[in-house]
């Protein structure tokens, strides 16, 4: 994209890296002055000397009082995140130490950055677009494969393309409305009204999937609802843990590495499922009056997907019973347990497992997956819910200008549906921005990025 | 110090920052080969032909896949924390990254760092000594002016400078006893008995304060155990508040750093405080009965300074009754409450205040400090158990030396005595060291460091 002149504002300071016990912590300044600023309390190389992208060891130092041992690097304008002139100080991962260097920074005239802010200043300077922004915060809580995959899409642009492409045959479009507007009064069509009309479908036929792919968006990053419902002993627990334990012995594999345990929530294939807990369901003899069918129900109409569990004739009847109160566009999988005991198949469709002794939890986690990856109608992938809004918005006005087609409106009313449409498709990305939606999405970052 | 050669071993790496959400993660790569470990997985520059303490931005693919957008900084030999070649990656805060690249290069052949990795080799190629590297841990820990202060006193080498001039003095008196030992069949005295005796007081002298403040070492690296005793209403909850307060809103008025609150633990002029609960004392009228004693007398026995707090005749009669029962030597400081009602003081020595409106706060603060400085015989201080049991253990291998010369036995029983103190002291350095030892020590640092 264009890269506008760099503006660098008053210099901004923050801790960069998680709060908590580390070997060391980062922290960012950048802005006007930045270096001079950091250079007042670092002793070592005269850093208004440094050339950019070098690294300095050296000490931070309260007047006399030394603070910490140290390694600065130096970013000089326009090669930073920001674009401004920065600086990263890498020092020991104390608080106490952390808490120094900012006090310090702040004494030199440096202000505690907000959050986003860095960010919002790349955007600003021109270092990527808002998509691409806000692609930044859904990076880094990107927790699976297919999360991970569709922010950093996005933080590369595959997105912001595909909607600068939209705008551009948009803005063809409304070029040729518009010189017949410059021409008016001499009652001349530039624009073949047929071709218009194939035009504007075109462009909804693409941005349809778009908006189809918010659902699956949604799913990928926050993870897919799912309910795993039966009667009591047919093996719910023991279905969650064996699919939990596998995927636990291989992250932790790895060591050094961390998970926040979030209970029932697991990433299988690369997609991450949130199985509603349904253990408050009181377990009696009959499940269906047991239940009281509210609290099933309530786990079952959050879930995208439900998991209908039995394991004997019994628990399949009790269970048959539920799945008809169930809505029909619900997505539903059969699954008969304890397979290895008893030999008797109940239901063709339903997927033979043994939860105990694992067998067919591959075929499980397989079927999962696929029921979450038919929703994924397009490469590009929406995750965002402003996104989805505008273009859901820019589907209306491209509905609005056809309706006009067919009504054979002039071209001075058409002509406003389309500068909607692409004044919508413009705020996604921020070509279009204004100072309260900046403040609204930089202010969901967390300070430091 | 001497720099030995550097040995660089296998390629080790790790997560140098904490774990959590944070704008970005460092990870560091270190150990033969280091370089060109990341350089298989780093496209951008070609960092085998980078200089040290250079900077690249660039991104880390899992072969044709892209996993992020990195700054990799590159350390040569023996310029680095190891002073091994090596690498941090700065990466995208999110644990799903991390592990990716963790995994990558495991992939490419470096090995996951345990606990004090990189602070062993940093050690053992002579980046500093034992005592330096435990102080490493202590600063990260440190989460008051004094415990930093302490830790980064070490890490730069005041303990170790002091440790290093008692073993010289000691290794010149060795030598003149040693000497004797050479002309042994000449009964040639070398040394003066009153000269070595002389130089062993000194030294036990340089020895003892440094065994004293380890009291205080303990007290300003965990907090100094304070229990508040005092009858149903004297206002001990207030008192804490009141103290906590004004604290917390100096650390809250710094944005973007975080605390973790243990409750009851503050940071009182820079030296740490822990208040031991008293409140499950059950709280009746007659508060001595009320006790039976036994919880309050535990947390009297737990603590380092008992507050005794009374507001009224009847309260400060209730707590000499309790304070009759204290050990000679327990440091208690008495205090008057609610001073701003009633005007009538109870005690001389007591300090007036008033925790509700804030009154004398900041003199029971300085006397609360001032009654743990005391113990600060020293002004280099001792804060490892370890290194105490070694002085200890030195300083009890000079008083067999003195003995010796108090029997006049022979300079070859002399010798074997002030080797051993030798012994102790080079092990608390690390000039004498075994793996064991190393293991130990470094197994107790977190990952990364």
């Amino acid at each position: 994209m264009n890269q506008p002149t760099v503006f660098q504002q008053e210099a901004i300071c923050a801790l960069a890296t998680p709060s908590g016990v580390g070997a060391i912590a980062v922290i960012r300044v950048s802005g006007q002055g930045a270096i001079d600023i950091v250079n007042t309390i670092f002793k070592g190389k005269d850093l208004t000397q440094a050339e950019s992208h070098t690294v300095h060891f050296g000490t931070i130092r309260d007047g006399s009082t030394l603070v910490d041992d140290v390694l600065v690097t130096v970013f000089r304008t326009p090669r930073s995140f920001t674009r401004e002139d920065a600086i990263e100080i890498s020092c020991h991962g104390s608080d106490y130490i952390i808490r120094q260097i900012i006090k310090l920074l702040v004494k030199q005239g440096a202000r505690v950055a907000r959050p986003g802010e860095f960010t919002q200043r790349a955007f600003l300077n021109g270092q990527f677009d808002l998509v691409q922004a806000e692609a930044v915060a859904d990076l880094i809580a990107a927790d699976s494969e297919a999360s991970h995959r569709t922010a950093l899409n996005q933080l590369r642009g595959g997105f912001s393309k595909k909607l600068a492409s939209l705008r551009e045959e948009l803005i063809h479009f409304a070029s040729l409305v518009e010189l017949e507007l410059d021409f008016g009064e001499e009652d001349v069509e530039f624009a073949q009204r047929d071709d218009l009309r194939n035009l504007i479908q075109s462009l909804q036929k693409t941005i349809a999937p778009l908006i189809e792919s918010f659902d699956y968006g949604n799913a990928i990053k926050d993870g897919v609802p799912v309910a795993i419902i039966g009667s009591p002993n047919v093996g719910k627990s023991t279905l969650l843990n064996a699919l939990l334990n596998e995927e636990k012995a291989i992250v932790t594999s790895i060591a050094g590495t961390t998970r926040d345990v979030i209970e029932d929530t697991m990433v299988l294939n690369g997609l991450k499922f949130r199985f509603i807990d349904t253990a408050g369901i009181r377990e009696t003899q009959d499940l269906v009056e047991s239940m009281g069918i509210e609290r099933s129900r309530k786990a079952m109409e959050k879930a995208d997907i439900v998991l209908l569990l039995f394991d004997s004739p019994e628990t399949f009847a009790d269970i048959q019973v539920l799945a008809e109160s169930l809505p029909v566009d619900k997505r539903v999988l059969w699954v008969q347990n304890k397979v290895d005991v008893s030999e008797l198949r109940l239901m063709d469709d339903a997927l033979p497992i043994s939860a105990q002794s694992h067998l067919g939890l591959e075929e499980l986690k397989d079927t999962l997956v696929a029921q979450v990856q038919k929703q994924a109608a397009s490469d590009t992938v929406v995750t965002n819910l402003r996104h989805y809004e505008h273009l859901v918005k820019t589907q209306n006005a491209l509905e609005d200008v056809l309706n006009g087609l067919d009504m054979g409106i002039t071209g001075d009313f058409l002509a406003q549906d389309i500068r909607l449409a692409l004044h919508h498709l413009g705020e996604i990305t921020g070509t279009i921005v204004n100072d309260d939606l900046l403040a609204n999405i930089f202010s969901k970052f967390c300070i430091g990025k």
